[in-house]
């Protein structure tokens, strides 16, 4: 293979390890429709927000700021493809002559990005200190150090991460990037509705997640992003993915799972299934966890602070004595990456606003034993939240 | 979703778009075996390499690097996962407490590798340091800024990239690399023999990318790497992968595919199709790639230099006037990345030395019209080398 197709991560047109056929992405075979005006908009914001912070400009190799400011999928690592945002003056996408066709699979063109094509044996980190007009750079958090170490020396100085520049336009989600996360909200709902036909004793794990797999595309997800299916014990780890573990009669099983919607943004949502029904202390103790579930969406609104959010779960769990089993953050903001700002977590005092994007999903493990999670996605809006999952939180018992 | 087990490129337990039912990876789930010996022999290799080259040690995060040297698949990218190799004393790894189940999958348990666990709050990148006692490190290629940036700023000095003080280890092959990269040759040989029966008049490209995707995993792969058919004018652009069109009596098909083999290592092989008995001038043409692929591969033995490889293919096309129709180099190492050193490639001075294993796959591309490739990979012996790939390098006529 030629290779300035290939990332060094091995994905592309990859399928995984399969007992079925394996199946190849249309989406990357595909192009795409971009809204220029969208794009243009988060061009000019990510200038404004550099010019503030006292930076030349932003480097932005490929990932999800990339794909985010510009559309672009790309997934090129060996040579360089990056786009240059200078604090003031146009951008630039810098890239390999080799990729030059790529470009039709993004925004680029129709923003008018300049374009500095390069071949191999030319030196690109010069274009890009070009392209900035300046030393100063924030670069994305997903630059290689392959190509970040060089940028560095030809600038004659350290670049910073932009995390801090592209935050809080990332947070805060416009429009379409709602629309697209009710979306996967409500085809992830559609797979939990299902999942009860899928569990049954005798049946593995691994064979509930092959099912579970199938049934988020068929729900009308691109991708899946992720399964865990955690029954009896192994729901009491909650870093528990898949295995060969059979379905018991009286098991608990953690069902935690989602994927990528089209234009790439994420579904995750967690229910709580029983094999038969629950134990009478299991039944107690999940009721306590619905409560700190809904005490922690109700104070979700503008201006509480994502702290403060995690401790009304936690507080709840607290007096009923559980704050030990509530060994994890209560959520995470989600958009076209499954895990990103606001983190719902102690410590983080930033506050909330409208627009923003994030995971409840408080639980409760019990090693050796069972465990729970119940989870939706929240937005936050002018006077509260509402949830792009609305599955019923209740334990679902299987019979 | 919790968090510590996805990575920012969405990989892990992915199943791609798909028309047919996604599958989940096994792999994923599985744990691996590990030849301690191996291992140790190649973390002092790489401690002793850092010594040489006059640095404190390795900082090595999740990625191919990582997987040689302890056989771990984290792609862990939020929080710090990373192999502390000093130039004297243990290695250690630094780890999220989240991750400690992780290790069982690697080699580390079992190669006596310390354990720095960590958890949110606490600095991960001290940990770095002083496992590294020193502050001139180098650093694994695909280590992002996210992570590079602070450990830099931890030790107070930029690192420098580990690649060339891993390039040498990584290049020449041990009997179980190569042992794997034979596997992996024979299993893409076998879809090779069964593509004619995938191609044929009025099937699309990606039709019987689907199919070559099946056989694939069917031959024993455990993962699809990359899968272009390149029909027509398409095999004239030899960065085409995969689109709808359908093919035609008369076509030209280039197909160029791999996998990737337990334990992690690739098969990468191209061979040209016709639908139909070909045009004459498309026959002698053809004829003259055969020959410029068997001069390449005369000319590698121990001692000559990756560019006189690539000088031998070259001299073969440019004697039949078709210099400017061959645009690309001659051949790219291979292991556990489908790109990796030795480039064959001109200007790239390097020595072959037995062990060494990159693919040599010159071909032509007429632009509009048709191309032609054909790849196989061999390994460098102590006085010439051998394929991995024996599938005839003939245009195979399809009817």
């Amino acid at each position: 293979m030629l290779g300035p197709s290939s990332s060094n991560t091995g994905a592309g047109m990859r399928a995984m390890v399969s007992r079925a056929p394996p199946t190849i992405s249309l989406a990357a075979m595909g192009s795409h429709r971009f809204d220029t005006a969208v794009h243009a908009r988060r061009l000019a914001a990510a200038a404004a927000a550099a010019a503030d912070a006292g930076l030349a400009g932003l480097v932005i190799t490929p990932g999800y700021d990339l794909r985010y400011l510009i559309g672009s999928r790309a997934q090129t690592f060996e040579r360089l493809t990056a786009l240059v945002i200078p604090a003031s003056g146009d951008a630039t996408v810098v890239l390999p002559r080799l990729e030059l066709a790529s470009l039709a699979d993004s925004a680029a063109v129709e923003l008018g990005v300049s374009v500095q094509e390069w071949v191999d044996g030319e030196d690109p980190y010069r274009l890009v200190r070009d392209a900035l007009g300046g030393a100063a750079a924030a670069v994305t958090e997903s630059m290689p150090a392959l190509h970040l170490l060089p940028l560095a020396e030809v600038l004659g100085a350290v670049p910073v991460l932009a995390t801090d520049v592209l935050r809080q336009l990332r947070m805060i989600k416009e429009p379409a990037e709602i629309d697209a996360l009710r979306k996967a909200g409500a085809a992830i709902d559609r797979v939990h509705a299902r999942v009860p036909e899928f569990l049954g004793p005798g049946r593995t794990e691994a064979d509930v997640a092959a099912d579970i797999a199938e049934a988020i595309v068929a729900e009308g997800h691109s991708e899946v992003a992720f399964i865990i299916v955690g029954s009896g014990p192994h729901g009491a780890d909650p870093h528990h993915e898949v295995s060969d573990r059979e379905l018991q009669p009286g098991d608990v099983v953690v069902v935690d799972i989602g994927g990528s919607y089209e234009p790439g943004y994420h579904s995750d949502s967690t229910r709580t299934y029983s094999i038969g029904q629950p134990d009478p202390e299991v039944a107690k103790q999940y009721s306590l966890l619905q409560q700190a579930q809904r005490a922690a969406v109700a104070a979700v609104r503008p201006g509480v602070t994502a702290e403060q959010v995690d401790a009304a779960a936690r507080d709840v769990l607290a007096e009923a004595g559980l704050a030990e089993y509530f060994v994890h953050r209560t959520g995470h903001g989600i958009g076209l990456c499954v895990h990103e700002e606001p983190y719902i977590v102690a410590g983080n005092d930033l506050p909330l606003a409208p627009g923003m994007a994030f995971s409840v999903e408080p639980g409760i493990y019990f090693p050796g034993r069972w465990g729970a999670r119940i989870e939706d996605i929240v937005i936050v809006t002018e006077d509260g939240a509402v949830s792009v999952n609305n599955r019923p939180h209740e334990l679902i018992v299987v019979t």
